[in-house]
């Protein structure tokens, strides 16, 4: 029953890009932000004051990218620093994310043939993942959401620090995860380490740190059907492979290279051999498109005149693949993951 | 006035593992940091009781290793995960430190034919790196050392948080290794971090993260012949090239692919295709052949029956380099970096 790739009106795969946050989002969002984060004492919900025309204002960038690109879909969830889960009390990041998943809610059902919603959770530092299964909930059978992103350093480097991901203090959320079938993206959000650039530093250092300690640990013994998904190309994972799978010897733990298997990887890395790199090490069923619009690498790239970003046409051109594995790593694999989508 | 690459008696040139540590010390040495871990509320020195003998046998794997493998020389430092920076006072750390450079002063100079020593530093969270200055005069000036290692993360991930390392924070340090023409290679020790292995996630995230911090800031511009090196191929670095290009074309700093060639870069990865890589994207002439005897890539590979980190031979199977340049990593820029060595 899994869902085969289908062809467009051109004759190629979909592209579904899943990776893509609300960076763009109306101003009134960060003012409601501000003002949460300076009567933290008192948290209260409050609404957000944006009109249609201003979100329709707002997505104009992510649209003509699509068009120019020809991108056709975008797993869409709110913007990953501005999730800030160690900002404030559990009800300041349950207001918080309630705010954000409810206009992504909103955003996604206005753009329904573009967007497709991926939710934030609640998480606080020193608070039980527990605390997230009922707005996960809430966002996949309510309003219809299709995936989480998962922030695997709640506390952003501060204290209580967090669990590593192959900790059991995670199953209560990866069992809400299997039964919903609903896979989650692992997206770290601000760091309040004054070492570590956000974007330069702290993304990207998480993203590998989760896919060892995940790989390295008994989640996937305990949660054989867990989909979890590494972004920006899986951080240092397929570039220090063999490292990954001489510590999986030492510690004789299965096979690195098997275990790995049960994780997914986007291909938001901007390097065309990296690209290539992710695709060969981890297979064309554990890779899926990204280019995290509108993210880190937007800017355009005064080497070629392209975005950095721009680089649907490498996937295209990997022709040592067959039509069939492109079409995975566009849209069948996509499919797959994000069973609950209807694309 | 550059030394220029010689060759050996086969006619090669020299190999020089740029990147190994006394990880097989005589448990002597731990069982001294054992007692001063116990009695850290009034440190003492205290000598190390360790025979020549005992040098010599805990030596002969690295010896034997190294004839098989035909490498002539090892930069040899302490233990880095056993730096443990964050453990106890300053004067914790310097007699610590002293102990271990000490320990290291002496073997190399029972096996100076074959080992070239490099120090660690008394680096103590929130103590200024002006502290190091003198340990690592001592070294350099009284014992022949030609290179430290510099945790840069001295706190582990606990409090007080390390600043940057492109901040002025540094700056003391900084001074004395250009004033004594001594370079660092950048090494995490251990973390207090439950969520982050230290082999699996910690180090290869400091080295990403120290790569980035250095070249977003000014260090480059205030110390142009400072000589750093980033271990492990760079972290995630050559393979996140771009992600670094884009932000610091956002950011309006020099581009990354020119300030980069300040650093220098070690070859202890293990997969043959990122070796490759960290030559392609760094250059040839900022990158240096490691194998970090020994270390997390000892064990042998199932695959292959070989070694993960047997990688001699993949440098000398680059055929796309000259043997001019192919003697660049082996031996060429270890001569240019670690200019007080007589190799």
């Amino acid at each position: 029953m899994k869902p085969l790739a289908t062809t467009t009106p051109e004759g190629g795969p979909m592209i579904i890009d899943i990776h893509a946050h609300y960076t763009s989002a109306p101003p009134e969002l960060n003012a409601f932000r501000g003002r949460q984060v300076s009567e933290m004492n008192r948290p209260t919900k409050g609404r957000l004051r944006i009109s249609d025309e201003e979100i329709e204002k707002s997505l104009q960038g992510h649209f003509r990218q699509m068009r120019d690109r020809g991108i056709d879909k975008l797993i869409f969830s709110p913007r990953a620093s501005g999730m800030g889960h160690e900002v404030g009390s559990e009800l300041v990041s349950r207001y918080w994310t309630e705010v954000n998943n409810d206009l992504i809610d909103r955003v996604c059902k206005l753009y329904p043939d573009k967007l497709i919603p991926g939710c934030q959770l609640p998480q606080s530092p020193g608070v039980s993942p527990k605390n997230c299964v009922e707005e996960l909930e809430r966002c996949v059978k309510e309003l219809g959401f299709v995936s989480c992103n998962i922030n695997p350093d709640v506390s952003g480097g501060g204290q209580p620090f967090t669990p590593s991901m192959g900790s059991e203090w995670w199953y209560p959320l990866y069992e809400k995860m299997v039964e919903l079938d609903v896979p989650g993206m692992i997206h770290a959000s601000s760091t309040v380490n004054p070492g570590l650039h956000v974007n330069g530093s702290h993304y990207v250092n998480q993203d590998s740190a989760a896919a060892f300690e995940l790989c390295y640990s008994r989640v996937f013994d305990d949660f054989p059907t867990l989909k979890l998904i590494i972004p920006h190309g899986g951080g240092a994972v397929p570039f220090q492979f063999n490292r990954y799978r001489a510590m999986h010897t030492s510690g004789n733990r299965r096979p690195f290279e098997v275990v790995v298997k049960h994780l997914y990887f986007d291909l938001a890395i901007y390097d065309r051999d990296s690209m290539e790199m992710v695709v060969r090490k981890l297979g064309v069923d554990n890779v899926m498109f990204a280019s995290e619009m509108f993210g880190t690498a937007q800017p355009v790239d005064p080497k070629t005149g392209k975005c950095f970003d721009d680089t649907v046409e490498w996937v295209k051109g990997m022709d040592w693949l067959t039509d069939e594995e492109r079409g995975k790593l566009f849209e069948g694999n996509a499919r797959k993951v994000f069973s609950r989508a209807r694309f």
